[in-house]
């Protein structure tokens, strides 16, 4: 399982005042502790009040890249940040994310390629994210078709079958995981498949429970990444414990403990 | 989702004590308190260590019965046991359990058409479980076209995959998904497929934890019914998050409450 830590992210009001101030050690600590807790990568987003949002997050990589050498998932939509924030960073990297219309496929594979980084490729078009798992698919399909073009390595391609708020349509999470079983199958060897956890539960009760719950159900179905907060202790142990049972984590009696040290 | 209550059972000390003293108050607390908590049916099980286990056996069922009308489920290996807890069992009943030997479907779909019960049948043979995926859907096909011989109504017929504890094989629950995926589609409409959860966690550190886990991850490939502990508080939260994430439940505000009452 590859776990993306999500909370160095300026919607947080915390993350957006420590980058107000450039308080470095506000971040660099987030960092630390995220993969302290077993994060693999971490994500990196200067939300939406930065001032200059490509100098803000080439900050912000800078800042975090002074404390590891962890892949960082260069998270913004706009084109200008992402390659501001590519620039910045040395060593791996992941672009995060493009959408899977054409146009946007080929000029963010095609950076992936200039910068050897790795690119979430979410399922999404001009007509929205699909109803059904079907019009998933044929986004992934299409992403899939791409990377090859490009000549992407298919480890550093992961696909995003979008996970969105379950008080919003109950009808989703059923297709996600449908859609996650599916995308197990479209290659041989399969690209990453990958989701935003936290969205699910947006506006919910109970928004823990049904995040950790939803990720067992996603790990046993295929998922094998996943942007999520690794601080969250009980949603870790639920990861630690599918990662065992699905036999990609030794069972030892000290198991938790031991993935989380890995 | 059906959920069978597995506390009345009498490898548990305190029922064993209250079987031996025909305690009627502690086995019917025990029943009403698994029935509070969600409970759709329960489990009756005398355990190994009654004198004489058809007796026990229908004292157990006449006591819960005084106090519900639920299903009840006959849980013993022993044919003539098994007789005694039917005939005791006034309403609806289930047989828990039969392999899935020629002889031995015979014998207790035979049993369950005659007593109008449903049947929880293993996917065990003369060579044990099956070691792999394959093996366990060929016995679910025996076991599915020997219903219909017996013309058994297909919502009467529980396959069980037979969860073994991961401690001794940690590629055991994977394959118990992949069989889950595959009894799925099996037959339309499909037979019901449950598990005996606990026995999931025999031996291992974190019981609560991987019995959850594991929970949500069968329920999203297709698990609708479980033998397992209501009382349990964390995991019946898991198991409504993941009923109401596959749609099968109603989000509201209250949703874990709503489906305890339901």
């Amino acid at each position: 399982m590859i776990i993306i830590g999500e909370r160095i992210n300026g919607m947080f009001k915390a993350v957006n005042q420590a980058i107000q101030e450039r308080d470095k050690s506000a971040i660099q600590d987030l960092a630390l502790k995220q993969l302290a807790e077993g994060a693999d990568m971490l994500d990196i987003n200067v939300g939406t009040a930065a001032a200059d949002p490509p100098e803000a997050m080439a900050w912000l990589v800078k800042t975090v890249r002074e404390v590891t050498d962890a892949p960082l998932s260069i998270d913004n939509p706009n084109l200008n940040t992402m390659k501001a924030g590519l620039d910045a960073c040395s060593g791996a990297k992941m672009i995060n994310s493009t959408t899977g219309q054409e146009e946007a496929l080929d000029t963010f594979i095609g950076l992936a390629k200039e910068h050897n980084a790795s690119v979430v490729a979410l399922c999404i078009d001009e007509k929205g994210v699909p109803v059904d798992v079907d019009g998933r698919c044929e986004i992934a399909m299409r992403i899939v078709a791409k990377a090859m073009e490009f000549d992407l390595p298919v480890e550093d391609l992961y696909i995003d079958p979008i996970v969105l708020p379950v008080k919003a349509d109950q009808t989703g999470p059923g297709k996600v995981l449908e859609s996650i079983k599916q995308f197990a199958v479209l290659a041989d060897p399969a690209p990453h498949i990958v989701v935003g956890l936290s969205n699910l539960s947006q506006g919910a009760v109970d928004r823990k429970l049904i995040n950790r719950t939803f990720l067992a159900m996603a790990i046993g179905a295929g998922l094998d990444a996943a942007i999520l907060d690794p601080l969250d202790t009980e949603l870790m142990d639920a990861l630690i414990a599918a990662e065992m049972l699905m036999n990609r984590a030794i069972y030892s009696d000290s198991f938790l403990k031991a993935y989380r040290q890995r």
